[in-house]
């Protein structure tokens, strides 16, 4: 077991010896702690190793000027100059809230940016505001739109974050597919299929196999089939992906770059980078802070007295599962699995830094 | 089959006969004729008969004074004083677009109103101006959170309509639910069973019976169950109901007044009527209007050049379905099931308009 802030230094440390500022390396090694935390260890110290090897390979730019280059009183288009998503999304949100001071809504979409870590992270930044933050971003194409085989579209997370009062926050955190890519590999590792609803083959045909992403097979979109709601998965997906890429102009759809070295840069571009999409609407440019404060414990707590189903012990409020994933972490500590533990270590050495 | 301007001269003149101004009678028949001709007849002339009783029971308001009663550079909270929902909803709508005029984006949270008929009506208003629309609202509940037996929240349908340049525009207009609630009533009629994964009992228990809602069975959100991701489906709609009530200050999730007479005035209120929320956004917030229609049409061309599965003909572009109704029913007319037809006639009778 790790504790939060030797995992921090360690991560921060690294940035550093990879060319990043201080600054920048704090910010960066807080999004990968609080995955960790809030139990998406799927955007945790597992995704050091895809960092380190866009950097060595030269694909990420680590003393980026990420600057504004377009704006309404509400609105700005950001250039992530190639930065790691971290430092370009957390500037954006930074300026969705500037923006949202004073124009009662800020809304930042961002392009030429990378993998940014959790979509959480950037939404919350809104609470301490009296903020509702909204974050959204297109990821590497292995999702097929309803009816066909073709990987077209990312996972492709929502996040919103609204305040309460007595309440903890709501915050929704969730990709537009049935399951994250990351369940995939956990299966197939395991040696187990998977339910049906999730990925079809190559000719879209429904399939329960974990790998068949390796043999032209594709993730299906939240809703499973044409029957339950493919479509507006797909749609979700597709606004997601638009409102990313095509309001910032980024790379959309099936042009969104590798998050990962080992696999080759695309050839085609319609864009700059990855696309990510920020929001911050200031809650008294609604109502009073108080009001609408009172009114969402209202809500929280109409619905978690909501009756349970059988077998079922109580009913949850979108930010409850990672909120008790974090406060256990925080007391237990952070596990990390031999595998990544070793990738760690080599990292580590070559870049002449401690980790044990 | 009937025109289309039949059946707009014969609503427009009803809703006058009610009351309502021959204004507001046209922008009501509007809509109306909107869902008819988008194929989504289960919105059209079939919901005549709900307004028409709730009118009679005095439950309804047919001279509305709807306004403004907060605001910020980009956003307004608007009173619709129990209107007819079409007369709130347009009326939002066109205060959020004259804030994206100055603001770069409007948004806007709408109280004390009723159902309103299709919120892809809404959405599309925003085309003409070179702006994305949005609109949200919440609904009578019957849909269950995951993990609960309890009818918290509607069917909360998303609305988004995006321009682009020489494609048609998209489109995309879907309830938070894996089906509509129209689609269970055509198989109860029928006497046939649904899929599993729409409905569940009042124990919580997977059902195929479409009549289970009335027997304490609830509808199931986007996803249908965990495993296949209903918690994403009920973050959704959860989010659909708070930026529609907790935003406008309406009543939120099982406390929305209901949208038909013969179910009683509920006694406990959180708010004010039926909430709904609009979004407007300037696409030269972002772009110029005209890189972001060339980038629209990239998209949609790239997303519609997408390969089929097999045994499927083509992929769609969210909008096409609708699309393709609204030119195929403006050619043929507009069909009338008998039933429907019956009540429009007696109804007419009674407010001594003609209909045949």
């Amino acid at each position: 077991m790790y504790s939060s802030d030797y995992l921090f230094d360690f991560t921060k440390s690294l940035f550093m010896k990879m060319g990043c500022s201080p600054e920048d390396s704090g910010i960066i090694a807080g999004v990968f702690l609080a995955a960790e935390l809030r139990g998406h260890s799927s955007h945790g110290m597992i995704r050091i190793k895809d960092y380190y090897e866009l950097w060595q390979a030269g694909r990420i730019n680590v003393n980026p000027h990420v600057r504004m280059v377009h704006e309404s009183p509400s609105t700005a288009v950001v250039d992530g100059d190639n930065a790691v998503g971290m430092i370009a999304a957390r500037r954006s949100m930074e300026i969705a809230i500037e923006k949202a001071k004073t124009a009662g809504t800020g809304w930042v979409a961002t392009r030429n940016s990378n993998h940014f870590g959790i979509a959480g992270y950037y939404a919350m930044m809104a609470l301490k505001n009296d903020m509702i933050g909204i974050c959204l971003t297109n990821a590497n194409p292995l999702v097929a739109p309803t009816f066909s085989v073709s990987r077209m579209m990312g996972t492709n997370p929502i996040a919103v974050a609204i305040p309460a009062g007595n309440n903890p926050p709501l915050v929704a955190d969730f990709a537009t597919t049935p399951i994250a890519r990351g369940k995939l590999a956990v299966a197939e590792k395991k040696g187990e299929k998977v339910p049906y609803g999730f990925v079809q083959d190559k000719n879209g045909k429904p399939s329960d196999d974990p790998s068949i992403l390796k043999s032209g097979g594709s993730m299906l979109t939240l809703g499973g089939d044409r029957v339950h709601g493919s479509h507006k998965g797909y749609c979700l997906s597709a606004l997601v992906d638009i409102f990313s890429a095509v309001f910032s102009g980024a790379n959309f759809g099936p042009f969104v770059p590798p998050s990962v070295a080992y696999l080759p840069v695309l050839e085609k571009k319609t864009g700059e980078g990855t696309g990510h999409f920020f929001g911050a609407m200031r809650i008294d440019a609604f109502q009073t802070a108080d009001d609408f404060k009172a009114k969402m414990d209202e809500w929280i707590e109409t619905f978690r007295s909501a009756k349970p189903a059988e077998g079922e012990e109580k009913v949850l409020i979108p930010g409850d599962p990672e909120r008790e994933s974090e406060e256990r972490i925080s007391r237990e500590g952070i596990s990390i699995v031999p595998a990544i533990k070793d990738d760690l270590v080599k990292i580590a050495a070559a870049l002449e830094i401690p980790f044990n």
